[in-house]
């Protein structure tokens, strides 16, 4: 299914261990097929993924190792079978670049939930056997079924934080039906994943609660954002305060943290959807059996629920807050997200700083 | 509110203590007000809570405490508003017997969510500031809203346990659509609560497998309630042959197990649905996350769904298994819920030996 194109040459930066640190690295990408859309790699967001595997923390790494999945940029070749884009075209990636396309959650469009597994954006084994390659890197070739198009009028820098951060919560609030005025969430964590939450729920008209360990992370939660409150999760008060006043809680924190004082503060029926990784999830049977409580699990989305989701940010001017930085960057940048110390997403500026 | 009649003696047995240990009590019940319903209580299923309150395992028991909320009998007299019910008539009374009936769940017939909190059949604070007293006693008087019609070609012994097993594992199902055919249910635990759980499945037309730590159970569940397949839930190779084949698990084993191993039997969306009460619920967050996994929790039921549920059991005969025995021999009953030694829900013959 390869075109005339040829295999083309591609640098990128890739962990060589678990050490993590990233350093510039040539391969090569596969030629484009006839269902491939080749992009030139203007921005990557930089996602707590990109540690992990850069570390080995899943012990599954396959290195070299180039991270990245929140990938934009402008389509520079298609294959012939592409009719959805041209080059030229603004078009994004996130977490995975192909899937069965057979099963009940293909033909749905839930690809993440593929039976026989997505191959993820990097370190997975493709169909042709080789290892995924990630956004860190000058271009990329990816099946346009797994492209996605960033409106011309959303900033390309923008749009990266998007493709994982900003569907991984997006997923659940519609899954759960919270894009509803009048409904009230709470989001525990303010990183990218949790600042997403907030502007997602007040674009829905939410009543917006804000859980953070870091008071120092107050104003920006209530003015920047547009938060309703702001609660210290360390204050018993404070929570007891919101005691089962909550439709929905969106959960990012990776960090341990216990379960019992935030189903507490759940209305009947509600919802806590965990998107972070902590070490485990632990609570009494109570927060569950009294008022028929749910605790559930979310990770990304499919590409109907994608796309919708950047014409969404597109039509009501949702833009993640982003600090933009050069590849050269991306080792402090790993280093800085792992203390926490980013407002709210690095994206790598990939076309002006990656030759 | 009160009618022409007056308060009238009634005998139960009752714990005296923490040591739980009931004995005969002689009480008194308020006289049939306008709403009221006067019961002659004919038999009283033993529920898991009749232990726990009479031991005061839960920290508020308030004694005399006469246990019992799986009560039916013959109607002996009605207050002037009451038009539901005749003298005569069979009827149940659940887990509670009073609530707040202005809020959005006692509206929508959701009494057990009232947010007000219930009135619980005993040992709660009854609007009159008296203390509740269950149906291990001659008669009860109740309003009737949450009295329950019980069909008359249905055995009253069978129909106890409707009232708070039945209840307990149909309102879930109910509510995750699990009374689809075809559909797949695991069952944890073979107790009042499962062996229900696995009858409902089967009227359902449903694919039921049983997880229990007893091969003792084995046979029973295969042939006398119909299930599908029986696991013994300590043997991971037979775990591992079910993964990702369930749409529902009803988990009501209330000893401590490992949660990660079910959840992995759940197909992608699928949930597990806690009604048992072990000391804690813990489990690794990638058991929700991969696959949008989730855990929720019930406890009883609203009336409709209450009453729902009891004619479905008299339009599909479906009988609960029990032991009859007398009142002299709670205490015996009780140890042996306790030992887990009952097949599978021991119903008190009031009637018969309560004199």
């Amino acid at each position: 299914m390869s075109s005339a194109s040829a295999n083309e040459d591609c640098l990128g930066w890739a962990a060589r261990d678990a050490s993590g640190i990233l350093s510039p690295y040539k391969f090569s990408r596969r030629a484009v097929g006839r269902d491939d859309v080749s992009i030139k790699i203007t921005h990557c967001g930089v996602c707590y993924a990109d540690v992990a595997w850069s570390r080995n923390k899943l012990g599954d790494s396959k290195y070299p190792l180039v991270p990245g999945h929140e990938i934009v940029g402008i389509v520079k070749e298609v294959g012939p079978n592409v009719h959805r884009f041209k080059v030229g075209d603004h078009v994004g990636v996130g977490t995975f670049v192909n899937s069965c396309r057979d099963c009940e959650y293909c033909t749905n469009a839930l690809e993440v939930h593929c039976e026989k597994g997505t191959v993820r954006t990097f370190n997975s084994v493709d169909t042709d056997g080789t290892i995924t390659k990630g956004g860190y890197s000058n271009h990329i070739v990816v099946q346009d079924r797994y492209c996605f198009a960033i409106p011309d009028n959303y900033p390309l820098a923008s749009a990266a934080p998007l493709l994982c951060a900003g569907i991984t919560v997006y997923t659940p609030m519609m899954r759960y039906k919270m894009n509803q005025p009048g409904k009230s969430l709470g989001v525990i964590g303010l990183g990218g994943l949790g600042h997403m939450a907030v502007k997602f729920g007040k674009a829905f008209g939410l009543n917006v609660t804000v859980f953070s360990t870091s008071i120092s992370k107050r104003e920006e939660a209530l003015g920047l954002l547009g938060a309703d409150k702001f609660v210290v999760s360390s204050e018993p008060e404070q929570l007891a305060a919101l005691a089962k006043s909550l439709d929905f809680i969106i959960d990012t924190a990776s960090g341990d943290h216990p379960f019992d004082p935030y189903m507490s503060l759940l209305k009947t029926a509600g919802v806590l959807v965990l998107v972070g990784y902590p070490s485990e999830v632990k609570f009494s049977p109570a927060s569950l059996l009294r008022g028929m409580k749910t605790i559930t699990g979310s990770a990304t989305g499919g590409t109907k629920d994608t796309q919708e989701m950047i014409n969404f940010c597109a039509a009501h001017k949702i833009y993640p807050e982003i600090e933009i930085v050069p590849i050269q960057y991306a080792n402090e940048a790993l280093q800085r997200l792992i203390k926490r110390d980013v407002k709210y997403r690095f994206v790598i500026d990939v076309e002006n700083s990656l030759k």
